[in-house]
């Protein structure tokens, strides 16, 4: 029933949306006791069997767990997540789990509200633990980092990328950094980046919850380290819960989720104004040229949306 | 006349705009002489003593500059930059440098109109050097990071805070971290941690227009490193004219401004709508009491926007 309310939700077709609308909204009340959970990493660094056996870890320890996947990257490849149930083949086998692919088709903003409304909709459903998983690409790591408690980025260290390969912001949106793979030849390699990055992360001062991102390392595959890795998230979400942070993030995440969508609302309007389309190019073109200031070019292209 | 010019940007009377707006448009064809270039940095680190004597070595090469001032504390503070001729009263003397504190009694909004037109203004009256000057609070960073071409934050070390010192995101804006006050006992530390963070900066990958953030110590005080920062800067200068992105991040500055000045617009018509302020209110306590979705809510704060 759960699977068929999360169609609903991402239907195209008007009366769906409105019983859709109608669900999320009943469900609302029964958010509180869940764990939302972001995991973002690169491809090859093993994010399909860190989720695995995270997950079946948390399974185990008598957790509910919900897997949902932000991947707009499926859009363009025509669903690349779709085999998300044979990527985590056990997992998905599991009467607590529930795993459910990226909605494909859809743009960055049709994503990101249909995963809100996922969540809502598990969290209901009685998942206590929701992990919403996405690729360390483009805008979707930011997106996620808006609507989870919790945000861990899987490294991937020993393939000489690693100083290049950590990206801009992601330090300051990271609340774990777990080192990936300390199996193999690479075990001492991934130790060492990952002290590295210990001391880099000791420059950064705390979050404004209180919280100092910590950097871990683990082997999925050897079912190594895990552990410590739900350890720390559980002391995360004591701490933010005993210093109330965690209720007001997820107030925060709800204003900030409707002043974004009233936002992107107007602005879609604003340049799909069929006047203003035509003067937004001209003025470009007059900026370019020095003939005329930005400040003055919106103002002209106000009047016109204003009064055209 | 320079300064006369700019008092007209400054003023609130609707025959100045005009008048104002007027001027910046015949002066915007004469900046592609000059280099923009923001300097942050927190109250005690020795900013102005810097700018003072970075300044002249500028004007002794020849360079005509300009100093104007980023500091919506002013504000506040009813003018706290104002001193700024006495706080740099060599350079306020020199010929050929021109200083203007920050307009006060403005939010940022005005500030940020005001400091990009005077710019144009300073250019056109042959400025070739133009500094931004700011303090490291808020948002008035990233403001002026918009602005400028090359951004230096100078860092204060050896007061025990200069590991907690450092903001978010302030590694991403810089081109360059300046540590200030290599003279007398702290010397050593200072140059120790300039060390601690050149290390830092190895991890992040370089900047998009291919430029890596460097890591600087100077005294002011004895004029020690300042020749070199301005090596390094006429490098930053000469290795982003080649590669074109110097041109094409004015461009882009240009437009970001011209579309945050049309949506800072829209949402102000939005939130400023007498029926709209009432609903969101409404809406904001529901989403809190978990009766509504963000989404509907925006929907309905729309609907009542269009109609009413």
């Amino acid at each position: 029933m759960l699977g068929q309310a999360i169609t609903l939700i991402e239907s195209d077709l008007a009366s769906d949306q409105n019983l859709a609308q109608e669900i999320v909204e009943k469900c609302l009340p029964y958010s509180a006791n869940s764990f939302r959970i972001g995991i973002s990493g690169a491809p090859g660094c093993g994010k399909s069997t860190f989720i695995e056996n995270f997950g079946l870890l948390l399974v185990e320890k008598g957790h509910k767990l919900a897997v949902l996947a932000v991947d707009p990257s499926s859009t363009i490849s025509n669903g690349s997540i779709l085999g998300d149930k044979t990527r985590m083949a056990e997992l998905s086998m599991h009467p607590n789990a529930f795993i459910r692919p990226s909605p494909s088709g859809t743009m960055y903003g049709g994503i990101n509200r249909m995963t809100r409304e996922a969540i809502i909709l598990c969290e209901a459903a009685g998942f206590d633990r929701i992990i919403i998983e996405t690729v360390g690409v483009g805008q979707s790591e930011v997106i996620v980092g808006t609507m989870v408690d919790f945000f861990m980025v899987l490294m991937l260290a020993g393939a000489g990328d690693d100083i290049q390969g950590i990206k801009r912001g992601i330090i300051e949106m990271a609340d774990a950094l777990i080192f990936t793979k300390t199996d193999g030849d690479n075990a001492l390699k991934v130790k060492a980046t990952a002290q590295e990055f210990k001391r880099a992360l000791e420059l950064f001062p705390q979050k404004e919850n209180g919280w100092k991102p910590e950097v871990l390392t683990c082997s999925a595959l050897l079912q190594e380290g895990l552990d410590e890795i739900i350890i720390l998230s559980n002391s995360f979400l004591d701490f933010t819960k005993s210093n109330k942070s965690f209720k007001q993030n997820r107030l925060n995440q709800q204003l900030e989720w409707l002043y974004q969508m009233v936002e992107q609302a107007l602005k879609q309007l604003f340049y799909q104004h069929p006047t203003v389309k035509t003067c937004i190019a001209e003025a470009v073109d007059k900026i370019k040229s020095h003939e005329i200031t930005p400040y003055k070019a919106s103002q002209q292209l106000l009047d016109v949306f204003l009064h055209h």
